[in-house]
């Protein structure tokens, strides 16, 4: 009885469609274009241009790089109805003299004003360099240029969800805490419990502070692969796309303390060349999907955008060896230390500018984990794939899958449990690694990688 | 012409299809259900039944709960063909006197032998208590349980993407290191860089080694809330789902270090009806979805799971007044700490099981950030849900978006930022937090959240 009594009295009789149709998102005003329709739009003016007795207001709501031009008759203006104000707008669709969409306002509602000269960074009818924009991240979606970009961002992320999906992959959560300092890289970040007091009634004796919480030092992961390993061995093809970390000492235009990886391992794979041909595959597929789908906001971000010379070529493939020799043709060294920056990207150009495949590595130069390659005892089967722009985009190999030869070259017993898996029904495996920072800089042409994702952290740089 | 011999000699001539095409995943053999077809699979052997002259054998390959029966001719058994061995059979799809879909092997090739006096964990024919199973975390994707939650994990976040997708949202990485504490709750995990060398490189005078690297004192996030909202006033409605972190001492069965959220933003949200539909819908969304795509899973998990009873009833509404007053009736008073677990339960109980938002909060219980409620000025516009297996399962508010209402709320200068987006075209918005590992309890029937994704973090567990 009570029950029935407070729940019809408070009952939610709400009907999702009743809220949401209240007003529409602007990309769908302007592709459904009903020209004649009552339509409420919210959004930011971007642009006003006063005439005698007509307003001209571009509105943008984030929805799309394009804007709605809106008219509004001036005996609707209000002294907060500025450049930069956020506005609710309701009136009726048509056509300009130009063939342009718009809208004629019936109503206008400032929500919030926006006085330039109290502080706003951004002025109007001015493309501010991406190094200015980057001072004031909390309001840099506002800007053109960072609102593209993080469209494209979001394109970019489905995209790779849908082309794993149709192949059957399974996406594994790989952890952010790992007690594995991932092959004993050294520029690995620790975690610890900041409050004193947990640290305290956690204490055991003969601990350390920086052991205390997970009962072994903790660090934040470098890669999730060794983990997306061990599920594969049980779930077949899965991949991750999540953050990793690395605290090294840099501020080049290619590298961040905390960044996106998508990983993916292969199931029965055992051969490089379906490594290769998986990775050429989907960053086609990327490339040629974002096109559909984001035009716009590529030209938005750079007006030379153009569509890659090589999306319609096979990438090509060189050995180390074979890249060595190109290289000292050139006059560019590599040392004991593999291929530089530099060299990396003398190699694409050499290719004129088609993706280029690195593969069979010298085994000192590369992981523990990677698979002897059949052709040279002294290489392994790894790949690195290298990109206009960033130079290596993409990191794989196939993993060793004999187990004494794995466990004569575990650099650690903490990894015993990776060995393990190679104990118990082992199958073949390989995979790879691509930063999502530097496949957005090859796509979007975006030199410097801090302007490819929202909140950009490196050294002395973790602002809000 | 060095390029185009080099090219040619190394170009990498392989096709994708024919590549992936030497093989099919078993979720794909038994949808096809291709009688009298050619067909290879790969999997690992999870059930072995030995007659006269012939080997029934179960293959999984971690693509779906189904296995498929391979019948194999017994000269074509090896030794290492046992269970948990890792198979590569090609042979011819029938039906079997039974009308259930078969492989019969015309060629069995063994991987990886599996010899469980060795080690292996998981005994033939045995269900293992989930407590025994998370021991083995990196074997533990080869139990039937374990695999089958996994696929539900997939789907829900593939449905989470493809729901958001479908509304316009964009999907932003809010950060996962920050400078801010987030509302000095105190539970939080400090990060500085692990490596003595690069902390000497960086050190400057006065400064602390624990904000050394990044200029301040760095925390994992705890929420990317206040983040989104900067996303949300210039992108719009915007939405999260990454992972967080509390460094709290709690082992229960519902808490973890580090665990995922969902978190929305939507933009120009002013009635906290807008977020109780929009949550409302989503979940039902999710569990109708997730019946037509992993009822198998389910089931697997749980043979007792069940159509929720609420699925096409309203959600219930009550006020915390209101609230409090059915407790106190049931003789389970609250305290001024708010309603706990046990109190969350009851409600859940009280409402035969349907889920029952709490709106109307007391400003004390809440956070800075939220705005206040229009009928009562004691009181904030927020709303906690609360379901049957966990209790809370989403918390969200309407945002504070007076300026000098929030500076005179503001917990740190640090936040300074986050007052800003209030100055300079600021909209009303709302939001809201959901815990996806909970949600999978709730779906799955799965009572410790430890076994809701593939590498739990609590205290004193951070293995691997």
């Amino acid at each position: 009885m009570w029950f029935k009594q407070i729940c019809t009295k408070v009952k939610c009789n709400i009907n999702f469609n009743q809220i949401h149709r209240k007003y529409s998102v602007i990309a769908s005003v302007l592709e459904k274009s009903n020209i004649g329709e009552l339509t409420e739009v919210k959004g930011w003016v971007k642009n006003l241009r006063v005439q005698k007795d007509l307003i001209f207001a571009d509105v943008s709501d984030g929805s799309c790089a394009k804007r709605l031009q809106v008219v509004i008759p001036k005996h609707l203006k209000t002294d907060d109805l500025t450049y930069g104000s956020s506005v609710h707008i309701s009136g009726k669709l048509s056509k300009s003299p130009r063939g342009q969409l718009e809208l004629t306002a019936e109503n206008v509602k400032v929500y919030g004003k926006c006085v330039v000269l109290e502080g706003y960074p951004f002025n109007p009818r001015t493309t501010h360099p991406p190094e200015y924009i980057r001072q004031y991240l909390h309001l840099r979606p506002r800007t053109n240029y960072m609102s593209a970009i993080l469209r494209v961002r979001n394109t970019v992320t489905n995209l790779i969800h849908s082309y794993f999906a149709s192949k059957n992959y399974i996406h594994i959560h790989t952890p952010i805490l790992t007690s594995n300092d991932c092959e004993g890289a050294g520029e690995v970040f620790k975690v610890q419990p900041d409050n004193e007091a947990t640290v305290k009634a956690m204490m055991q004796k003969g601990r350390n502070e920086d052991s205390v919480y997970f009962g072994s030092k903790t660090y934040l992961t470098v890669s999730g692969q060794l983990h997306l390993e061990a599920m594969c061995r049980g779930m077949g093809n899965v991949y991750t796309l999540g953050p990793t970390f690395r605290a090294e000492n840099s501020r080049s235009r290619l590298h961040l303390s905390e960044f996106y990886m998508l990983e993916a391992e292969i199931a029965f794979c055992d051969h490089i060349d379906q490594l290769q041909a998986f990775i050429e595959d989907m960053l086609k597929y990327i490339f040629t999907e974002i096109r559909n789908k984001n035009e716009s906001d590529l030209f938005l971000i750079d007006k030379e955008n153009k569509i890659p010379t090589w999306l319609n070529k096979d990438f090509v493939t060189l050995t180390y060896d074979e890249a060595r020799n190109i290289l000292g043709k050139k006059g560019l060294d590599t040392t004991e230390e593999g291929i530089n920056k530099e060299q990396e990207l003398a190699l694409v150009e050499y290719c004129n500018g088609v993706p280029v495949f690195i593969v069979r590595w010298p085994k000192q130069l590369k992981s523990f984990y990677m698979k002897d390659s059949p052709e040279d005892s002294s290489k392994v089967d790894a790949l690195d794939l290298l990109t206009p722009v960033t130079g290596e985009l993409v990191g794989g190999s196939l993993r060793e899958d004999d187990y004494e030869k794995l466990k004569s070259k575990l650099p650690s017993e903490a990894l015993n449990w990776y060995l393990e898996l190679r104990k118990f029904g082992n199958i073949p495996t390989g995979g790879f690694g691509l930063g999502l920072e530097r496949l957005l800089q090859v796509l979007c042409g975006v030199s410097n990688i801090k302007d490819t994702l929202p909140f950009p952290r490196w050294p002395h740089n973790c602002d809000m």
